[in-house]
């Protein structure tokens, strides 16, 4: 078991992170004393198979739950399954000291956090993600949202949990390539900041696709920190540091939106968004073509794809320049020097952007 | 003109109380330089008086503008309502570089401070508060929510404003029943803080309903001087400091809510629940006679009720008990020792509450 502390003043909190511990998530909620009625928010399968497991470990602590089941896609982040949840929220809270658990991967961590931002102008919720990619990424560092019908994320805050606490156990019952998208931010997290992280993954990777305890361990340690650091130095993405986090996400998120959500999950976008962002690197001159082919042997042993199917480049392009972040700023994209150190670069032509997205089509 | 500073560190902002300055909105904002896109969030009675003096005044600053209007009801503080305006936001947004006016009383005031909380996990926002109650309460202090069935203000969120900018003039337009609502939360703030403020009300209310210029800017800029001194020691209601603020409305929002929000205004309501807070605080020995006389007198000189309109005890007892203060929580009320001197008191006997109803029916 590890723990490492993210330190935002008040808003601080610890991650945990440990194999088959989630019958000691009672006890580390009751030590943080944040409420005695916990609504766990979560979906119908990660009940089924963990539910009772979390029931009898917050019981035995003293801390009635209510299950809300909401489903497992996308749907969930609506505004309307928003004010579904906080009704029901209401309906629960009498004369409670409620708390809410995020007991999901991204889409509940990212509904429920946001449920506890805005309910009675906040209160305490944790994070208890179950897949690798929540676990990794999702759960850390409090960015809350749902989507609307125009886009994704597209309201939401700034609001950090009490504690995340990641069960590696739970990572088991995963789908093959759940946990490759996974894999792919924890890829993205060796290329941006941690070279002995990537060297790692060459090395272990089958490792991890057998869910080796110790191998899950370090990755989700290594990964956590990194994530951890940049949150602490820019919380709320006011700095342009924790922008680095979004290497392979522009054009990914843009493949994914072109591809309707559907053909590519989200760590397999932002895979050939690495992949892209190392073609323009290369193009540019700033990308070394070892590192390029090294980090496209890494992303196919992961499962991950390098190449995109069957989406029109122009419809790729449309979606990126809709992509929110170029509102009112100009088109920015995170590029790597070499494995570790990256560069954030401007006003990259768009017949370049073009020609990678063909030269992976 | 007067000005006040707010000072949360990396979150204060000023407040500007002056007589017909609405012209000078436009270089205001264009000195905050927090956009160049307002997206103005009102209802249609003002903007067909002051919408042309607004565009005019922005547009000179180089800001472009859109009206939103809202209906000039508590309706337009549903879910419904507030998705509505986030949807046509996003529209309004595309390669913008945007920012929210909230030109209206407290329920724009409060819709409006909420999506600029939401939207794009936190856009710029300013108030521009249309009545004498929002200009001292309600547009200080960011608070901010919208309500859902089960209840007023359930879901919200702490976020501040850049400015508040309050134009004195626009309060010649008020009916009287609304300035004397206002005049209500101006009374507490000498109640509560500030003794010669009260004494100044005692002499001059009549001036004050005449709209007298002088008049207005000083219990304008006293009023948001103590909410503004008070915001900055406690800005999340976290330490207490900001529970005085109460006085008046635990019992006055439980009248309010028993009536159906229809027999009585919010200030009429806290006319009332000041006085019961009075009753109490005499039967208890803690309020003297002679101050609760003055009260009495100066409400009533203010056109405000004294006496409570057919509302069944036992209804105003039920709604006092769901309000969302006490969950997890003791019965509290604040109450008074003298003007400027309050008191919090717990656990106060529910038949003595009962009694200072009864009372006042």
């Amino acid at each position: 078991m590890k723990a490492i502390r993210l330190n935002l003043k008040k808003r601080s909190y610890g991650i945990i992170i440990g194999s088959n511990i989630i019958g000691l998530l009672g006890s580390c909620l009751k030590k943080l004393n944040i409420g005695t009625d916990a609504y766990v928010i979560t979906n119908a399968r990660i009940k089924n198979k963990y539910g009772a497991k979390v029931s009898k470990s917050l019981k035995a602590a003293g801390i009635n739950l209510k299950f809300k089941l909401v489903a497992d896609t996308e749907k969930s982040k609506s505004i309307a399954s928003l004010s579904g949840v906080i009704e029901d929220i209401v309906d629960f809270d009498k004369k409670r000291k409620i708390f809410i658990i995020a007991f999901g991967g991204g889409v509940i961590g990212d509904l429920a956090g946001f449920v506890a931002s805005i309910y009675k102008r906040g209160i305490p919720y944790v994070q208890v993600p179950t897949t690798l990619l929540a676990q990794v990424d999702s759960s850390i560092g409090g960015k809350t949202a749902v989507d609307l019908t125009q886009g994704k994320n597209l309201v939401g805050a700034f609001y950090q949990p009490k504690v995340v606490f990641s069960d590696l156990g739970l990572l088991k019952s995963l789908e093959i390539r759940q946990l490759r998208s996974g894999l792919a931010e924890v890829i993205k997290y060796g290329i941006i900041k941690d070279p002995k992280l990537f060297v790692y993954l060459e090395k272990r990777h089958k490792d991890i696709f057998k869910c080796n305890a110790r191998a899950l361990l370090n990755i989700v340690w290594r990964s956590s920190l990194i994530k951890a650091r940049i949150v602490e130095q820019d919380e709320r993405e006011e700095k342009g540091l924790r922008t680095i986090l979004n290497f392979g996400h522009t054009l990914g998120h843009a493949i994914e939106a072109a591809a309707g959500f559907k053909k590519y999950n989200h760590g397999e976008a932002i895979a050939l968004g690495m992949l892209l962002a190392c073609d323009i690197g290369r193009e540019l001159g700033l990308t070394g073509n070892k590192t390029c082919i090294r980090i496209e042997r890494l992303i196919k042993a992961a499962g991950l794809p390098a190449r995109i199917k069957k989406i029109p480049v122009n419809n790729i392009i449309k979606a990126y320049y809709r992509d929110k972040k170029f509102i009112g700023a100009r088109n920015r994209l995170v590029l790597i020097r070499n494995i570790g150190r990256t560069k954030i670069v401007e006003n990259i032509p768009l017949e370049l952007i073009k020609k990678v997205l063909r030269g992976r089509i």
